[in-house]
C-alpha cells in the first residue's frame, strides 16, 4: 500500500534530494453478475472486501449471505454473482447516480429510498471514555497515513472485534469494514464506526443500510450528514480528539 | 455556507449542551443539453462556476467557450447547453464512469484517453518563497473551514488573479475555480492551483484537462497522481507547510 518516490524538499529555502513514500492508489472494477459497474480508485488490499461492501453500502444487492466474489487481483478485476431476485436495478442506479467532490456514486433518489427505510433503533449505551480511546486506538494503529499522509483510515468496533481498515478513499475505508462484517458472517447489532475523515450524507446513507447505530468521527459533519443521521436514528459524534468531542445526534446512547 | 446545530459537548467527561456550525452540505444536479447527467453533493455557492467545471474538468465537452448555463437555485438544477459537436460521447461516459472514495467519475478510461492528450508544456518559474506565502493565504482566506471544519478550500493563482473557493467536496472547489475562469473568459498560460486536501489522480486528470502546469497541496498525493504528473509535465508539489514543501515532479519549474 506504499511506494517510494524521489522527491526535492525544501526546507527553509534550502532543496535536497531524497526519497520518500506515497500511498499507492489503483483502480479495481467492480463486476455484478456480468455487468461492470465502476471503477474505483483504491488502497490496493482487502479488494475483495471492498467490492462486497461497495454494492452493499450502495444498495446496489439487497443481502450479503448471497453473494460469491470472484477477485482477479493482478488485473483489478472483482467479479461479484448473486441470484437475480437479490439485485436492485442496475440500470437505473447507474442511470441517476450522485456524487460529491469527496462522494462515491450514492444516488440522489437513494437518499429518499433510504428515508423510507427502518432506522436503527438499537437501544445500546457508550461511554464517552470508551469513544476516546477507541479513537486514540485508530491513530495508533494508521500505519499508512503516519508513512504517507496519504490515507484515511476507519474502524468497526463490536463485541470481540475492532477491526481497522486504510484507503486513499474515505468512503472505501468503511466499504471494507462491511464486506469484512459479511464475508464473516458476524451479526452485532451493537456497531460502532471509527472515522479519520470528515462525515459527509453519503457515509450516514451507508451506515443506515449496514444498521450502524453509533458513528464516530475525528473531524467534521456536514449539515446534510447531521440531518440525515438524526432521520436514521444513528448517533454522530464527531471531532473527537483528546478529551473532547462533540454529539450532534441522538445523544441517549452516549453516558 | 455555514448551518447552525444544537451539539452535546464533552470536554474531560464533562457534558454541556451549546450550539456549534457545521458546513451546508445541498444537491445540485447538472443537465447537459437536456440529459440529466450527475448529481453532486456540494458547498451551496457559485453553483454555476461548479457545473461550468465539472463538465470541462470531467471532459463531457470539448470547449468552454460555447457554453450557456441556466441556474435554478432554489430546486438545485444546472442547465447546461451547448452545440452537439461539442459534446463527447454522453452514454459512453456514464457507462463507465470511475470513482475513488474520494472522487468523482472520472472514467478510468479516461485515463487512457487522457494519456494521448497533450501535456502541460509550459516554461513556467515560480519560486519557492511565493508558494508557501500563497499558502499561507491560502489558509487564511478559509473562513468556512475554520468556523466549520468541514471544506476544502483551493484557489487559482494567475496574473492579476488570487481566486479562492471553499466547498464540502475536494473536487467541487476546483471545478469551482475552473468554472470561473471559463465564465470570466480568461486566458492565462501560468496558472498555479492550491489545495488544501490531498492529491489523488482525479486531480491531475482535471488540471491536464484545464492546463494547469504546477500543483500545490499542503497535503499528500496518492502514487497514482505522481505518475499521472510525471506523464502531464505538471509540477506537483505536496506538504506545503510553514517552511517546508516536497516537489515530486517536475522539479525545473521551482526556483
Amino acid at each position: 500500500m506504499i511506494k517510494e518516490v524521489s522527491i526535492r524538499k525544501y526546507s527553509s529555502q534550502e532543496a535536497s534530494d531524497t526519497v520518500d513514500w506515497v500511498a499507492e492508489e489503483r483502480p479495481l472494477t467492480i463486476v455484478l453478475n456480468g455487468v461492470e459497474i465502476v471503477t474505483l480508485l483504491c488502497s490496493p488490499s482487502h479488494l475483495d472486501e471492498l467490492a462486497v461492501g461497495f454494492v452493499l453500502g450502495e444498495g446496489l444487492v439487497r443481502r450479503g449471505e448471497e453473494l460469491e466474489i470472484k477477485l482477479d487481483e493482478e488485473r483489478g478485476i472483482a467479479a461479484i454473482s448473486t441470484g437475480a431476485a437479490n439485485l436492485v436495478n442496475l440500470q437505473a442506479w447507474g442511470k441517476r447516480y450522485i456524487t460529491s467532490g469527496c462522494g462515491k456514486g450514492t444516488s440522489f433518489y437513494q437518499l429518499n429510498d433510504i428515508r423510507q427505510q427502518e432506522s436503527v433503533s438499537i437501544l445500546m449505551k457508550v461511554k464517552m471514555k470508551e469513544i476516546l480511546s477507541s479513537m486514540t486506538m485508530l491513530q495508533k494503529h494508521s500505519h499508512v497515513f503516519l508513512k504517507t499522509g496519504g490515507v484515511h483510515s476507519a474502524a468497526l468496533q463490536i463485541p470481540d472485534h475492532f477491526i481497522f481498515r486504510e484507503d486513499v478513499g474515505r468512503h472505501n475505508a468503511v466499504d471494507k469494514l462491511f464486506g469484512y462484517y459479511t464475508l464473516h458472517k458476524l451479526n452485532a447489532p451493537e456497531k460502532i464506526l471509527y472515522l479519520s475523515g470528515r462525515i459527509s450524507s453519503e457515509i450516514i446513507v451507508k451506515a443506515r443500510r449496514m444498521g450502524v447505530p453509533v458513528i464516530v468521527s475525528r473531524s467534521a459533519p456536514t449539515s446534510l450528514a447531521v440531518q440525515l443521521a438524526e432521520e436514521a436514528g444513528i448517533t454522530l459524534v464527531g471531532f473527537t480528539r483528546g478529551s473532547k468531542a462533540n454529539v450532534y445526534t441522538h445523544f441517549t446512547r452516549i453516558e
